[in-house]
């Protein structure tokens, strides 16, 4: 029910059967803010995330999509990577 | 907009103010597989997860809760942290 909901997000635009092909990441991060008191730190989360990752899955820097948002109690990060098809097996 | 979509999103279900006034964490990590080719390596990544983000904010790990979903093309890996009050400034 919540994955659903969630794929859907994940989703987002219509997408052609080509892309649906593609073997993609998508990293949310949200972070919920009490005031002024809380430190954000997403912004340095996300060279943390992308080498974190990159032990599991071969990442091309061109493809990864980086967008961080604020309002006044949230900050929300969100990566999208493509993963490189590859050659070997 | 898409963030909009997003905060609707953590914050699921109602919340009273007592718990909007609590600092919290959601990290969500999606992978589109295609079909068997890829390695499903999201459970091992969960770790990983929670030691990159202890450098930055204080974690209960009584207060991590996990959750692990797949259908046949997706795995949704979702932390919600609640991060503790801390005493000092």
């Amino acid at each position: 029910m919540s994955m659903k909901k969630f794929i859907n997000y994940f989703r987002g635009n219509k997408q052609t059967s080509a892309n649906i092909a593609k073997e993609r990441l998508k990293i949310i991060v949200a972070h919920q803010r009490v005031e002024q008191t809380s430190t954000d730190f997403l912004p340095q989360l996300r060279q943390e995330l992308v080498t974190v990752i990159a032990k599991y899955v071969k990442i091309d820097l061109d493809q990864v999509k980086v967008e961080l948002e604020r309002d006044e109690n949230h900050t929300v990060l969100e990566l999208n990577i493509t993963i490189p098809e590859t050659a070997e097996a």
